[in-house]
């Protein structure tokens, strides 16, 4: 299946860095959600490169939705988005220079030199704007049922961003920032980190956290599909993801069950946990409280700093020393696409669990 | 799909702790590869409770190989491995006491009640034995490739094991222990400081680490199928396992690009690189190097301790104290289902990239 | 997948003609479902060979359900059954006899000559027996929502049953026929002149009729999993079935779109149509009115004329002469293998269109 | 996964015959594999409306490579074709009126009136110029190692063609022709008869005869996924067929299985059949022999004659009087969508079984 995920509700993606188009097909969202394609431009916005701590490169990321919206509404068929590829320089990439951290080598192996190589080609972070594209759809489908996803910066070169304290009105904040901060003092200081790392001809990672408010609970399965396989699955996918983690995650193989357990009480009538350490899953499904995980963002591959490096056929090595447009850092773009993916894995888990109209019944 | 997982290689498991039987459905392996029963007896002998810590539930896993063998070699037909569950105890678990840190209220959720809810049901660790024995055979389908698997429990309690040093000899040596570690003396803390959360009524976590050796380059997808994104969807289907990193994981987020980047070398005419930060997988493509990953596995949820918790109909609040057989740790067991899926994840990734006969013939 | 099919309810089967069990595992049907062994034990008694026209084989078809019934209704969680191999005579079969009509010989070029060659290994029409019992299951299920599925031997011999007039009291009628037949009388002839093909060492084919009543209108896809695919899909599967129509198929191509088109009409304020030419599939869709099709079924591969052949190696040309114990007619026992993997499409499409919880509500 | 088809080799299909833009996304193809844009655009000639026996739209079908394609050879990731819809009139359809024969009751039940009825949409057979587009570039794969594929009209309107004598010399002959027969008198007695039905507002339908040469022993599985499920499932998605029968089919239910065993004899010290009764497949697997299959394509549903019919709402009867342009017969448009779909499986089960790279290895 390869560029194809989900059951469902599923995504398609294609495209290269520097080739015509890129795109993605949304297939099996319910009929009749409205499609808000100024949301789409809104989280377009949010995962393209802008300001000092981004590449220069710069995309208008104008789309056209091919098929599947009718009337401004979904028609429950394939619906799909393309993007032209506008802003393309294949002259600042050159074959046979194995950038380190990068696909270069992996896909010369795979595709035994046939692959596209200018710019990372299918590897490129660019195809994560098709992504996004059909990503804000579906945040717009969950909206429909009172479903909502935001994340933050949640560590960036080191420095800490405050945690959540109050998700509903936080998630709305945090999705109308560029860098999406919960305490924008520490977004300040994580910005000049990423700009002394730029300076430097370096890059920095960083940590992502997600949480998904609202979400039904009984949602997963036991086993191997379990929500945190699903969403694993997806979120590993996102260029340059080490590291996944739910609720507590690393941090609870220092504790104790008895810090760990989530202990249930009755709130109104609803069989809720006191405390959320498994982050809203308990045995591979949702429990109805927010879900809650964390990404590991690598530091952006690209550096200007030289580097020891062989060339494609693997006959020489050499140094390699990039120009050209380089973000410092992408935890901060990468949010949009975490966001993305994880409301589409929703979807489709939703859809299965409640059947193909569940998404269009608004709540 | 729910319990079946793979595409070309897939397992099928079924069973709940205290039913007739558990087993698993290997099916798509090649042809002819020998089927080395000690082997499965020995995997299941290292997943099997023992000693001061773990549960006394004695269970001798007397497996059936009802299919899929003959004269000894796979026949390229589904495999299916069946195991009678013998020691139960039914009477230990009485219905409607939700176990905080367990899926009794999600099962509850989603099964309307009609789960079985008797030991956690199909949602017990106890399946992972049938795992584990298709997941022997899995190994054993990878060794005659040249490709190994080990895992050590690099933390436990808060103390940390030795890093892997020579991985060929080690692994060897890991695959004989039923405590996995590098360091013989950090084991022994480990286990005295689980004997000692096991007397204050409680139990503690820790973090699995597996190495992957002899694993061709150019095997798993660009998006969506990345070999991150597979095993990570296996390894989250673990019980207990709430993280998973690849290579240096969350370790990246607070480094920058220039001490994170794999450089590349040639070494005996081949591309190498000189670190592995990135474990062995760039691009979400396998890049030869070996492939390194850590699991994080929470803190048994099963403790003598009294939790708060509510009935299963969710109708009154009440105080549970687990009696009968619990782990006060199950990393070190859970070790073995981490090779498991980490065998079967490979074998159906080469298959896919190499067909369905290649991991019969032995190199 | 191989063998497993299905995605929101699947089955995985397994097993070989003279191994020790076969089974089934039938995952994702709704809790809540009572499990009716007594159907089970019927369904399986109309496909054993019974009286003159069938191999003197004899099987108790004793099952086990292994995992996924609790107090007599599924849980939500794969249930498996299992059926031991009681009656086996490995000495009739010799390795390197070439069958025609058989899947010897490409079982032998893909498996490499480890295939378990005994009684057609798992190729045998004896692993329906599983496909049947978990078939009982689904149908079962589907009688909850007043879904109802019936096959009767439409053709044998060259001689034509009668066609179904009245479905809803003809389907039960036929269910409890151990050679369905719509017309008795031809039912009798039938039988005459499969006792007169064996008598001339030789076999007969013929044609077999479902219909589905109370399927819901909207149950399919546009494209590719169109609800004829997905049929065909699973009924292509059946040993010996050569050809899938859906409604007048074949005829249709001589027909004009007049003759074929199903005019709407208004009946009791519900949308149907006067005719069904379509067998009550439109773009792949369910429209409401009985679902029809029809399955030629090849003569019996096993006959006990001398036939030209050579053997596995293929080295050598040799005459074959089958002794042993054969059916010189299958179509009547393959009917109730029709109706199984029928009702377990229909149970998936539902499930992925209405939600996993569909068909435990009774209507 | 509805609108994807495939597990290695993949495509996905989008588009409504009035939306912006159709297209086809192939994933999964080997890399290196040249693509003939001239043979897609002479496949896309095959399928397009020509002449008085097809509908009057003009289509020039230019497609667009989005993605996929570099210096003239797939990469090996998803290859995108878009085709623009470019004379699309609207005008000509009503919502409301239910075209007998057509999804419009059935899209209307699925989708609640949100679907794009314009010309059928997502329904429309316009959609499988796309599918001609994608399957050309498996055509032109399945070529590099051998392997050939040729539809003739096998009968039309009651008029048989002759049977192929010669498949090798016959498939390309074919695959030149707009009106594929093998007997060029017989296909103008087929196209005079489909004129007279369209002066009589009426329409036809007919019989498809596929053969592919070239096809390795080995390929398909005992099982659900065996070739003829695969080739079925792809089929009937193919619109307005409604049978489909592998070597004798339906011919086969008549006869006794010493006429329809294919007796194997030693050719050139390779086993063969000596005939091909069972149409190339023994057990769901390839045997080497020439693949034969029919399918029966139902005459198309738009008629210029009045039909019976109710409205979308379900509220009102009324009478259906179509205008606009209409193909009093699309079989000899269709035999290049069932060479196309034919394609698409087999690059997918051969890849599966021999690996990613085994199409781009030339023979």
């Amino acid at each position: 299946m390869k560029n194809t995920f989900g059951s469902s509700v599923c995504i398609t993606l294609f495209g290269e860095s520097h080739g015509p188009k890129i795109g993605a097909v949304l297939d099996g969202l319910a009929p009749g959600i409205p499609v808000d394609e100024d949301l789409i431009r809104h989280q377009l916005a949010l995962r393209r490169p802008a300001g000092r701590i981004s590449t220069a490169r710069q995309e208008q990321d104008v789309f056209e939705i091919a098929s599947g919206v009718f009337e401004g509404r979904t028609t429950g068929t394939p619906l799909t988005i393309l993007i032209p590829n506008e802003d393309t320089r294949s002259g600042d990439y050159r074959r046979g220079a194995l950038r380190p951290g990068h696909a270069d080598y992996t896909a010369h192996v795979k595709y035994h030199g046939f692959e596209d190589y200018r710019g990372g080609g299918h590897f490129s972070g660019r195809i994560t704007a098709a992504l996004t594209a059909a990503g804000a759809v579906a945040i717009g489908a969950l909206r429909n049922r009172g479903i909502r996803i935001a994340t933050h910066v949640a560590r960036c070169a080191g420095i800490d961003d405050a945690p959540f304290t109050d998700p509903e009105t936080q998630t709305e904040q945090l999705n109308r920032m560029p860098f999406a901060v919960l305490d924008e003092a520490k977004g300040a200081e994580m910005r000049a980190a990423v700009e002394k790392a730029a300076e430097a001809g370096d890059s920095v990672g960083g940590v992502l956290e997600t949480i998904v408010t609202g979400m039904p609970a009984g949602v997963g399965e036991p086993w191997f599909d379990t929500l945190e396989s699903m969403l694993a699955h997806a979120l590993f996918a996102i260029p340059a993801v080490k590291g996944v983690e739910f609720g507590d995650g690393f941090g609870m193989a220092d504790r104790r069950g008895s810090e760990t357990n989530d202990a249930f009480a009755l709130q109104d009538g609803k069989t809720v946990t006191r405390t959320n350490h498994n982050g809203g899953i308990n045995g591979g499904i949702s429990n109805g409280m927010p879900i809650v995980f964390r990404c590991a963002v690598k530091p952006t591959p690209s550096i200007a700093l030289p580097q020891d490096s062989v060339n494609a056929e693997g006959t020489r090595e050499e140094t390699l020393a990039l120009t050209g447009r380089h973000d410092p850092a992408i935890v901060h773009r990468a949010r949009v696409v975490a966001d993305s993916v994880t409301a589409l894995v929703l979807c489709d888990a939703l859809a299965l669990r409640f059947g193909t109209d569940f998404l269009a019944e608004e709540t």
